[in-house]
C-alpha cells in the first residue's frame, strides 16, 4: 500500500464523516420545523421530514444521481438507473444526503396545511428531477460550472433550490387559517417548543461543519488547509449573522427576539455555504452581517407585504440568503484553493465573476420556479394540495395520521394516560326513563331540578369512576386537571438534596350535571369507587343548576341532559 | 514514521469516531424509549438508560471484555479482569459501547413497570456475561466465527441478544396495567412525546453510520471502499424499511402511522447490520422491505396474539429484525470484502451459508433465552422484578426516584413553579370552632350554609394567597390553570416581527368551599393579598353550595369541610 | 505528496472533528440548562447559550486568540487583532469552540434572574480577556506551562474558569426568589424537563470524546495511542462518577436522584479532562469516584450552607470538579505521552507535581475570582445585573424577549393556538347601559341578579365565540382546557396497530358571569356560533351567582362586572 491509497483512505473517511453529519441535518430540520409550529401538527411534520429523506433516498439512487452525474451534457447528466456511481460509493451517499437537504427545506414553509400524500409526491419529484438537473449545471459539469459559477457547498444548488420550491409551495397553498386578520394584518402564530427549535438550530450548525467542511471531499494535497479555513469562515458567518439579527430585532421590536435570532444563525450558515472556501474570515463576517439583514427584512417582507405564510421562515433563510450568499461570492472571493487570487469585486476582481454568479442564481430560480409551479398546479388540480378547513383547525395529526396527540400526556385525548387497573369496558347502558314533567323554560324563578355534582379525586381513579358513572346512566362528564391543596401533605421527597414542598398535589375534577339520575346515586357510586380510607380520597360538592341548553338540538333542561 | 504507522493512525481515528457515534446511540435510545412511553415514567426511563451504560462500562472492563476476547476458546474467551486489551485501547472503547447497546435495548420492552434495582442487576449480568459469551462465539474467534457465521456489525451479536432478553423480560413481567381489556383486547397507550421519539430515531440512524460503517475498524487496504458501501447499504435499507412500514400502515389502518413508521426505520437499520458489508444496494433495499413487513406484523403478533406488552417495540425491532437480517445475509450476500463472490442464495450460492446463519441465530436465541429466563426468575423470586400496582399507577418517577414530575411546569406538582417571593411557611392553624347547629341532610330545600368562593388571579400571587388563606383557617383549595380574557389587554409584543395578540392571559382559578370560615373574611383576605391597584388584579365570585361529602369519612356539610 | 503532508492531513482532520464536536457541546449546555430550570425562562436561557457563542466567536477572533497565543510572554500572549492564527485555521476554530465552552458554563449558575444585556457584556469580557489570559498561562507557553502544570484538555483552563466565574456571578446576584424559605432552608425548584436535561448530558458526553480525545491535536506519531487511551479513561471516569452519585443519593435520600445523577456524569467528565492522557483506566475510575463525592457534597454545601443558588449545579460540576480533577493529575499520573513515567503521588512520584497542580489551580481561581468580581460589580452598579422582582416572577421570556411562552400550546398565552378561521378583530364595544338599581350587598338572601354561563364547546370554536361574545358586551371570560366525555364517541383510530379509545375528547370550558347582558342573549349568541348540527356541538349551563367582587376597585355585584 502506498501514499496514493493512503490518501484515498483519508479522503474517503472525510467524505463519509461529512455524509453522516449531513444526514443528521434531517434531525435538525425536523426539530426546527416542529418546534416553530403548533403541537397539533407535530406528528405530521415529523412524518414529512422522515419521509422526504426515506422517499428521496431510493428515488435519488434510481433516477436522480444519473440525471446529476451520469454524463457531461450542458443541461443534464444521463440515465443511470439504480446507480452504482461507478463504484464510488462515498460520492453516492454524500450526494444522497445533500439531495435530501434540498427537499426537506420545503416542508417547513408548507407546514400545518399541506396534504401528506401531496407532500410525498412533490418531494419525490424534487429528488428525482428538479434538484439533480440544476445540480448538474453547478456540480455535474453542466453549463454553469463551465462558465465558472462558484457554489462550493450549495447555497444555490441545495438551499436556494429548496427555498424557491418552498416559496412557490407556500404561495400556491395560501396562508394558514387565522394567519391574516380581516384587514390583512399578519398575526403571530407562535411555535409550540422554542427549546426543540433551538436544539434543531444547534444540530444544524454542528452538521454544517460537515456540509461545508467535508465538501472539500478530500484532506490531502492541501485540502486540509481549505477545510480548516472553511470551518472558520462557516462558524464566523453564522455567529455574525446571529448577532446582527439579535441587534436588529432589539432595535425594531425593543427586545431581542428569540426565534428570529435562531433563524439568523441559519441565515448566516446558508449564505456562507457558497463561498466558504474562497472568502477570508473578514469576508465571512461581512457575509454574515449582510445575511442577518436579509433574513429579518426578507421574512417581514414575505410575511407582511407579500402575505405569503411561511411558518418557519424557510424562504427567507434558504431562498433569500441562498441567493444573496451566492452573489456575495462575486464580491468577497479572495482565495482560489489555497492561493490568494482576489477575484471578488472588493478586491478589484471586477464585475465578471459577480455577473456569472448573478446569472446562475437567476437561472436556477427560474428553473425551480417554473417546474415547481407546474408540479404544484398538477397536484392541486388532481389529488389536492391542501387539507380541508376542518382538518387544519383540528391539526393534521388526527385526520392525516390517526394520532390524537403527539404529546398524549400533556394534551390528553385518551384516558390511558391515567393508568387504570384493567378497567371495565364502557357498557351500553339503557337510556334512563324520561320524566313526564314539563320542561321548565329558562327562568331564575323555577326551582332547580338539575344538580351539578363536582368530584375532586385522585387522577388514578378516573377511569374506574367514569365507568361506574356510565353504568348508572351518567354519560356527560367534564374532566379537568387541577391541583389540590389540602390536608394531604405528601411524604418528603428530595430533589438534588433539597426537600420538595408537597402541599399541592395533582387531582382531577369531574363535573357532572344530572337530572334523571338522582344525585344521591351519583354520590353513593362515587363514594364506593373512590373510598380507600386513606387521606386524599377526595370530596364531592353539589350545586344547583338553573338551566342547561344542548346546542345541537336546542333542547333545554331535563331533555338537554339525555342521550338519544 | 512510515506508511504502516500512518495507516494505524488513520484506522484508529476511524474506530474512535465509531466509538463516539455508537456511544451517542444511548441518547437515541433514551429519547425513543422516553418519547414512546408516558410522562409519569420519564425520569425512571432516563435513569435506566443512563445506568445501563454507566454500570455496563466498568463491568465490561472488569469482566466482559475478557470473556469475549481474552482467548480463543470455542465457547468463551478467558479471564482478563480490569483489562487493558493488550494496550489496544481503541478496541476496548469500541467494544464497550457496543456492549452497552445490547443492554439498553432491554429497558424499552420492560418500561413503565420494572423495579429500578432489578433493572440495575440484570443489566450488569448482560454486560458481564451473556453478551460477551455469544459475542465471543461470533466476533471473538469462537465456534460460530469458525463456522463462517457472518454478522458484520451485530444484527445477532448486539441487537438480537438485546431483543431476546427484552422478550423474556417483558413476558416475565406481564403487561402494564390497562394494556389489555377484560376480554383481552390490546389497547393503545400512546407515548408522551412523539417529537422526542422521532429525535431519538434520527439520532440512532446518524449513529448507525458509525455502528456499521466504522465496524470495518479500518480505512486503509481497501477498507475505505467497504466502509463507503456500508454507508450506502445501511442508509438504503433504513429508507426502504421506513417507506414499507408507512405503506403497510396506510393500507391496514387507513392512515400512515407515525410511531410505527419510526419503528420501521430502526427495523431496517437492525436488519441490514449483519450484512451491510456483503450486500449490494439492491440487496439492501430488499432487506429493508422485508424488515418493514417483519416489524409491523411482528409487533402486532406480539402485542395482540402473544399478549406480550412491549411499550416501544424493542422485541419486534431488535429481536425479530435482528434474526431476520442475520438470516438474509445467507440470501443476499454478494461481496466478500470488496470482491464479488456471490455466496448468497439468490446468487446461486446454495443453502450452506444460509444454514450456518440459521444455526447461529437459533443457538444465540437459545443461549440468551435460557440464561435470561434464569436471571429474571432469580430476580423475581428474590428482590422482585416488578413495582407494586400503586407505584405503577402513580408512575415510577415518584416512588422509585422521589421525582414528582420530570416536567414540573407542565404537570405541576409543586408550588415552586409559581415563583413566590420568599413565602411564609405553612403555619399550623387552630381548628376553627365547630358550629353546634345540626348538619342539614343533602336537600335542595335547605338554605345553603356553605359557600364556594372562586378567585381568579395572577399566577404569581398564588403562593402568597394560599398561605394567607391557610392562616385564616382555609385548608382545602383547588387550583386550576385557566386563561383570562378581559379588559387587561397586554402590551404589544412581537414574535418574528408580527404582533402577538395578548387578550388572553394565563390566570389561576382558586376554588374554596367554606362554612366555618366566614365568606367575608375570605374575600377581605384575598383582596388584601391580591390588591396592587393595577388592571389584572382579578375577581372574586361567590356561589351557594347545596352539599359537600368527604369521601373518606362520609361526613357531609359543615363537618366534611373541617380538618381533624 | 509525502508522508509529512499526509500526516498533516490526518491530524488536521482529527482537529476539525474535535472542533465540530466541541461546538456541539453548546447544544448540550443549552439543553441541560433549559431542562433544569423553569419553562417561563426557557427562551431566555436558549438565547443566552446561543449568544455567548455568537458573541464569543468574533470577540475571540478579534482579541482573545492574540492574548492567548500571540506571543510567549509569561503572563499573556500578545496583540493579534482579527487573527489569522498564522494561517493555522484548524487551531483557530479549535480554540474558539473551547473558549465558548468556558463562557457558556456561567449562564447556568446565573439562570432565571440575570439581565440579558448584562449577560452579553460579561460573556464578551470572559472571551476577550479572562479566559485567554489564564489560558495563555496553561496552554500558550505562559508561566504555568513552563512550570510543568498539566491540564490536558482544560479541567482548569476551561471548566474551572467557567465554574469560578459562575460562582462569583451567582453569589453577586443572590438566590432566585423563593429559593430559600424565611428561616433560610433551601427549597427545591425542579426543572421543567428532565428529558431535555438528560439529552443535554448525553450530548455533552458524546462531545467530550472530541473535547478530550481530539485534544491530542494529532493522530500520527503515536498520538493515536494516546487518543484511544483518552477515550477509555474519559468514558470510564464519567461512568464511575455517575454510579457513585447514584449510590450516594440512594443512601442519603433513600432513592436514586435523577437530576443529581445526571450531574454526576458531567462531574466525572470535567474531573478527568485534565489528566485523561496520563492516567490508567484504574486511575480514571478513581478520579470518577472522587468527583462523584465532590459534586454531591459540593452542591449541597453551596446550596444549603453557603446559600448560593446555582440552578443547574454549574459551580459544583465545573468549578469544584475542575479543581479537584486538576489536583488529582498529581496523584494518578502514570503516563507521559505513551511512556510509563509514574509521576503521580500514588506511584511514588512525590509531591512536587501535585504541588505545581495545586499552585496552578489556586492562581487561576484567584485570577478569575478577582477579575470577575470587578466585572460583575461594574455591571451591577451601571446597567444592573439582575432583573426586577416582577420580571423574575413573570419569567424572563416575556419582559426580556417579548415571548409569551416558549411552549405556546402547553402554557397557552395567545389565542392563535386554537386556530380560528379568519376571525373578526376584537371590536370596541359600547359599554352596556348601567342598571339604575342599587347594588345589593353580599348576602345569600338577596335574589341573585347575576348569572354564570358555562359553555362547553369544541376548542376550534373558541376564537369565534370570544369575538361574538365581545360584540354583545361580554368582556370577561375565563377559559379552561378540559376533557369532555360524552356521547361523542370518536372514530376508531389506530396507534401502532392497537385501537385508540376515543371517549374522552379535548374541549374548552368558557365561564362568563353576566349581569347587564341578558343571559338569553349569551345563550342565543353561543348557539348561533357553535351550532353545526353535528354531535359534539357542546352544552350551555347556567348557575346563579351570589356575589362578585372586583379586587382592584373593591366594586361588588353589577358594578364589578362592568368595564370602565
Amino acid at each position: 500500500m502506498g501514499i496514493a491509497e493512503l490518501s484515498t483512505a483519508i479522503n474517503t473517511g472525510w467524505i463519509l464523516l461529512g455524509a453522516a453529519l449531513v444526514f443528521f441535518m434531517q434531525a435538525g430540520f425536523a426539530m426546527v420545523e416542529t418546534g416553530f409550529t403548533r403541537a397539533k401538527n407535530a406528528g405530521n411534520i415529523i412524518m414529512k421530514n422522515l419521509m422526504d429523506f426515506c422517499l428521496g433516498t431510493p428515488i435519488f439512487w434510481i433516477f436522480g444521481f444519473g440525471f446529476m452525474f451520469g454524463g457531461t451534457g450542458k443541461l443534464f447528466g444521463g440515465l443511470d438507473l439504480f446507480t452504482s456511481a461507478g463504484g464510488d460509493w462515498a460520492t453516492l451517499i454524500f450526494q444522497t444526503v445533500f439531495c435530501a437537504t434540498a427537499s426537506t427545506i420545503v416542508s417547513g414553509a408548507m407546514a400545518e396545511r399541506t396534504k401528506f400524500s401531496a407532500y410525498c409526491i412533490y418531494s419525490m419529484v424534487i429528488s428525482a428531477f428538479i434538484y439533480p438537473i440544476s445540480g448538474h449545471w453547478i456540480w455535474g459539469g453542466g453549463w454553469l460550472s463551465q462558465l465558472g459559477f462558484h457554489d462550493f457547498a450549495g447555497s444555490t444548488a441545495v438551499h436556494m433550490v429548496g427555498g424557491v420550491a418552498a416559496l412557490i409551495g407556500a404561495a400556491t397553498l395560501g396562508p394558514r387559517l387565522g394567519k391574516y386578520s380581516k384587514d390583512g394584518k399578519a398575526r403571530a402564530i407562535p411555535g409550540h417548543s422554542l427549546t426543540l427549535g433551538a436544539l434543531g438550530v444547534f444540530i444544524l450548525w454542528f452538521c454544517w461543519f460537515g456540509f461545508n467542511g467535508c465538501s472539500t471531499v478530500a484532506l490531502t494535497d492541501g485540502a486540509w488547509e481549505t477545510a480548516a479555513r472553511v470551518f472558520v469562515t462557516t462558524n464566523l458567518a453564522a455567529a455574525m449573522a446571529t448577532v446582527t439579527v439579535m441587534c436588529i430585532t432589539w432595535l425594531r421590536y425593543k427586545k431581542p427576539d428569540v426565534s428570529m435570532t435562531l433563524n439568523g444563525s441559519l441565515a448566516g450558515l446558508v449564505a456562507i455555504t457558497a463561498g466558504c472556501d474562497v472568502v477570508s474570515p473578514a469576508g465571512a463576517a461581512a457575509i454574515g452581517i449582510i445575511s442577518g439583514f436579509v433574513v429579518v427584512f426578507g421574512i417581514e417582507f414575505l410575511d407582511q407585504k407579500l402575505k405569503i405564510d411561511d411558518p418557519v421562515g424557510a424562504v427567507g433563510v434558504h431562498g433569500m440568503c441562498g441567493a444573496v450568499g451566492s452573489l456575495l461570492v462575486g464580491v468577497f472571493a479572495l482565495y482560489s484553493g489555497n492561493e490568494i487570487t482576489r477575484e471578488g469585486l472588493i478586491y478589484g476582481g471586477g464585475f465578471r465573476f459577480l455577473g456569472i454568479q448573478a446569472l446562475g442564481v437567476v437561472c436556477v430560480i427560474a428553473w425551480v420556479a417554473v417546474t415547481m409551479t407546474i408540479v404544484f398546479q398538477i397536484i392541486k388540480h388532481t389529488i389536492g394540495l391542501r387539507v380541508t378547513k376542518e382538518e387544519e383547525l383540528m391539526g393534521l395529526d388526527r385526520p392525516e395520521h390517526g394520532l390524537t396527540s403527539a404529546y398524549a400526556d400533556f394534551m390528553p385525548a385518551v384516558p390511558t394516560i391515567l393508568g387504570a387497573g384493567v378497567p371495565a369496558p364502557v357498557k351500553e347502558v339503557p337510556a334512563p326513563i324520561k320524566s313526564e314533567s314539563p320542561i321548565p323554560a329558562a327562568s331564575q324563578d323555577t326551582p332547580s331540578e338539575m344538580h351539578k355534582v363536582v368530584i375532586i379525586a385522585n387522577p388514578s381513579r378516573f377511569e374506574s369512576l367514569k365507568n361506574a358513572l356510565n353504568e348508572i346512566g351518567v354519560t356527560g362528564i367534564t374532566m379537568t386537571h387541577v391541583m389540590g391543596c389540602g390536608q394531604q401533605k405528601g411524604a418528603s421527597e428530595y430533589y438534588r438534596g433539597a426537600p420538595v414542598d408537597m402541599t399541592l398535589l395533582p387531582k382531577i375534577k369531574m363535573e357532572i350535571v344530572v337530572s334523571a339520575v338522582p344525585v344521591e346515586k351519583v354520590v353513593e357510586t362515587a363514594k364506593q369507587v373512590l373510598y380507600t380510607g386513606h387521606i386524599g380520597d377526595g370530596k364531592i360538592f353539589i350545586y344547583d343548576v338553573s338551566e342547561v341548553v344542548k346546542i345541537r338540538t336546542g333542547e333545554r333542561g331535563f331533555d338537554a341532559l339525555q342521550d338519544e
